[in-house]
């Protein structure tokens, strides 16, 4: 837990941050509640008050906390959650040592993956949480959000055609990533950098925030209602701007690459450009000509449903499919993506003004 | 006027709502700021503070009256609207009868298409206004809102394959229309037929509004938040489902084509009868195949640029590009639509959970 | 009607301020229902819609249109309202020929009162409607708001003692000046004057609107929240500060008594100036030795019940009682309040923000 | 600190609710900032930060946390707080050890009669964060919130006459008991007994929170809005109605004095009885006549200034003065009072919807 006190695992600062210890004991419940209440014979619940507390939207399960109210919830104390999570660790060694159904252990594989992307909220959280103290708390001194990209900037040449997107074969996919089928895309060019944190100044000290032609209309409203005016966790101070990093405040270093953005900065910075974001099916088809990882992309398309998709019966079916309407999608990964979690046919989505997550761009045109 | 008040051109029930005064006085703008002052030599300004009482939107042309405040706008009064509208109408008479440059005559095709928009604005406009009457005031008894398709129901089959998307020809298109591109779509059907009230109603009967499961997690949301149980303008009474149309209030015929439901809806009943909406590119693809024109039909495609979008220099590039984020599209044309203004390339749009259009469905599988 | 156009009587630009139409049938309303519907025998309602429409707050008297929502009332039109007008006189006129109840008399009593109220908020709910608009409409140029009070400021002396407070003896009072009771109060000074244009002009020379150290918190809050920095109606402009009337906008007179600020802000200067304003008491005991009628004069009362207050039965026992909560009283009158309707136990009420009516402050110590 | 736990400490899961550890921080600041850094010569201060965080409103002392923010404050760690908490006792009985001057000593004093205030308020806000947990957890066991008032009811009679009002003497009083000032009173009868739970009970079922009759038009609004129906902490189950205490829930026991109402409910319980609240100074000048102390007592008295109240230089005299308006003052002393700390002119005051402090009710007429 160190360097994290308790009390950094309960705030919410926004909704859209939930504490730590929520996340703890909602991957933790996923276990308990669809494999080991279902299929661990004899299986003894640690609480039943658990199912309220850590459900997050399941509405086939049963009632829950509303997501505005967690960081409210001081009990159960954090021990109390790690000893939840022992606990159900502990059964699924016994139930996985038994002989478990098929269906069981294709939930385990949903629910590991479930619980890779909640350690990646996981740590953007603590970083907002921490991004709200009065006085820049490290988490660590030596940790790096990114590595600059020390290659020349070239536009990767895609040219017109027939590409398949979506996953196909074998391991784990998202039902959002299916079905595989194909589009037609017209001849485009990618960029094999991410825009860096030296451009997006440019872009700032040529009025980025005080013009509107670069934004869209709601882009712009968004702006002024928020006093916008650099990429969040980004202050101006006597010497310079800096950013709040999980290291600590650090001056910008203009060669990283550019984080902490929305989508509508991400388009305003293309529009000031005279470029363009690529779409989902663009990046996917170019994405083995460019390396890619260290960022969210925002994408120009929004994210709704592939044809074929189909989503799965019952309370997991609630996974993808419900939230297929007002958020764009963005490809990649980032730091705080788990190794090997992510792939060039993942859908990651949010809406368009948030910011909280490790979210650049790459441009096209 | 008649039978419409001077006060029933002032109101503003809601921010989407603009008064009908405020359509009167913006489509006359239009003419006066982009053709007359730009390019009629000579020409005396009508009023100088209406260039900020009646701009939308643009803010390339100056400062402009927040939106949410033109039901406020009480002065000038609307003879004086109308004056202006004559005014403007004469003067461009004789700037045309002139030698008019090709820069303008393009801006008047552009400035005849924007007020064909505010015509259906106004009446959808007056329509919500007299709705939020305490007494159902009837605007013309005769008017029918739309006509019974009294065809059987069947499923158009589209071949896998590429087509062509987007205006290409003669005559006038906006912008978002372009440019034309091709597409793959893979093999779907479509119906010949809107949905009708009859098939929304057993929809309703069957909990529609209860339960979750056929909702966008933020549609459930909105349902919840606004108490939501059935399309806009209907109310139930003693004797049954009644809607406020623009011929009173009237008991719903279960034979006519639903209107007034939001993206939300159309995507629940879609998802309660295990089918779904079709994408914009497939409803125009096959939009040759069925009968269209009668409704503003939802698609399950978002707003955004086409491949090589261009849009123009200067304020009448503010029309559409802006706006390209956290919208549906929708297609065909309304009762509400002037006669030839829309078209099978035709890219309406709207927010999600907005319902004062003519807006229905048609399924696709 | 005029120099007001139809439009003007009937928009709602905040909540506190009604459609001057709404005013028309209100007032109207409170004849028929109380006095006509009651004791005319045979009477015919105008329109069995209208007491929906212009009830105002009597729960008693059956539902009623939201408060907020009379700006969007296009219907009735106004001619119908004055119609109504015309037609509840006449038969008002009909019954009094007659031989009327005693009780139909008190309520005639109290319907007049009623309506001089009304005609007060009709005008400055006028002047507001005009002040939104965004170039300074005049409503009649050689209106005066005040008069400029010549004399030297002097403090009038009051000596310890009991007082008489609350309305005794013949003639009409509301209900929330009785009973009449003794106080007892401490000696004091109140000033001869109205506190000024100039004088308030130099307290935000002197930081008024910097300086948290003059205001209550959430006066503080208020003037933060709502970027005050200046009584209602005034602008700065490049040649000095003007202030919005009715006459259109003129230059500051500093002679002139302050109108339109808040209790806060009259709290405030009160403060700044090392004084107070009067208790209500102190004002009534005072009230013989200094002129007083043309503002309505912030003291530090908060509006709750006399000693003995009693509320009527039924529904005209709603009329002052129910709104004895986080309000302060004013005393005197202003320039918009009818002849003879105050006088010195008369007990004007608002909540401590608001600044619409024509108010000022009398300085005690 | 058991039985609560390091989270408790932190949630602020309303506005007017600190969290614990905010008031521990807070209480320790004021003898740090008012005392210690200003008269204990060569003191250091524990962190530089923390009068940035534990200052709460005194604006002349510099820039503070947002009142809302504070449940977001997870730095510094509670054990932190409480080595602050040792530091500042030490340095302080090292201060007085010595010499410490007279105006030292004074705001001592004032700094212990604070910290009896925070010393409530830690107590309530616990219950509060507690109340707020999905299961009703158990602070302790064997707390009584009050105790039955097992005598007659009776009504004191109080004879027409002055009285003194505020106080004189020796030992601490806070600014806003002064200064002494006589009142002139009528007669009145104020109860010898608390209302009861099964009082409430019975205007609950008598149609309490149905009927607008009862309630002032804000308070009315109130319950709408609010869907209240009951007083806080009150839940109805099957076997009927329960309430939340520092005990765990418990079953409402009738013969309880009642709790937790808002000043509109005491109110319109008093309406529906025909009675009245007594105003502060009739509480005040009967008080020696019935036993108080274990509920704060509404009154009918807004809080605002007495006669001749001065209020102090500097940041301390931001004590009270600035939060006279829109407040109702309550008499008396409750269950989490510190012993000793109210006194019969000890004005306490809230905002008349706030009901999370032990709030009751004593009827006059």
């Amino acid at each position: 837990m160190q360097p994290l006190s308790v009390e950094d695992h309960l705030a919410q600062p926004i909704v859209d941050v939930s504490p730590p210890k929520w996340h703890l004991g909602h991957t933790t419940w996923f276990f308990e509640t669809f494999i080991l209440k279902k299929y661990h014979q004899g299986y003894q619940e640690f609480d039943p008050t658990f199912n309220f507390l850590f459900n997050s939207y399941y509405e086939t399960v049963g009632k829950r906390l509303l997501r505005d109210q967690r960081g409210n919830m001081t009990r159960p104390p954090l021990e109390k959650v790690y000893q939840y999570r022992a606990y159900v660790n502990q059964q699924m060694d016994v139930y996985l040592a038994g002989t478990p159904q098929t269906e069981a252990l294709e939930l385990l594989e949903l629910g590991l993956n479930h619980e890779q992307q909640h350690q990646e909220l996981f740590l953007t959280d603590f970083k907002y949480i921490l991004g709200v103290q009065a006085f820049h708390p490290v988490y660590n001194k030596s940790f790096r959000e990114s590595t600059i990209e020390d290659w020349e900037q070239e536009w990767v040449v895609v040219p017109e055609g027939r590409y398949d997107i979506g996953f196909e074969g074998q391991g784990f996919s998202f039902d959002n990533e299916g079905s595989r089928h194909q589009v037609f895309l017209p001849a485009f060019e990618i960029s094999n950098k991410l825009v860096t944190n030296g451009e997006y100044l440019e872009f700032m000290q040529d009025g980025a925030y005080q013009n509107f032609e670069y934004w869209h209309s709601e882009g712009w409203a968004w702006v002024q209602e928020h006093n916008v005016n650099s990429p969040l966790y980004w202050e101006q101070q006597e010497d310079g701007w800096k950013r709040f990093s999980l290291a600590g405040l650090e001056a910008i270093n203009p060669d990283e690459p550019l984080a902490h953005i929305s989508y509508y900065e991400a388009y305003a910075f293309a529009e000031w450009k005279g470029l363009r974001l690529p779409t989902e099916q663009e990046w996917e088809a170019a994405s083995n000509k460019f390396n890619w990882g260290q960022r969210w992309e925002w994408t120009n398309s929004a994210y709704l449903a592939y044809p074929g998709f189909n989503k799965a019966e019952g309370a997991v079916g609630e996974y993808n499919g419900k939230f297929m309407v007002s958020q764009m999608v963005l490809r990649g990964a980032s730091i705080a993506t788990p190794e090997g979690h992510s792939r060039n046919t993942y859908r990651n989505f949010f809406h368009p003004q948030l910011r909280w997550q490790f979210t650049g761009l790459r441009l096209a045109r």
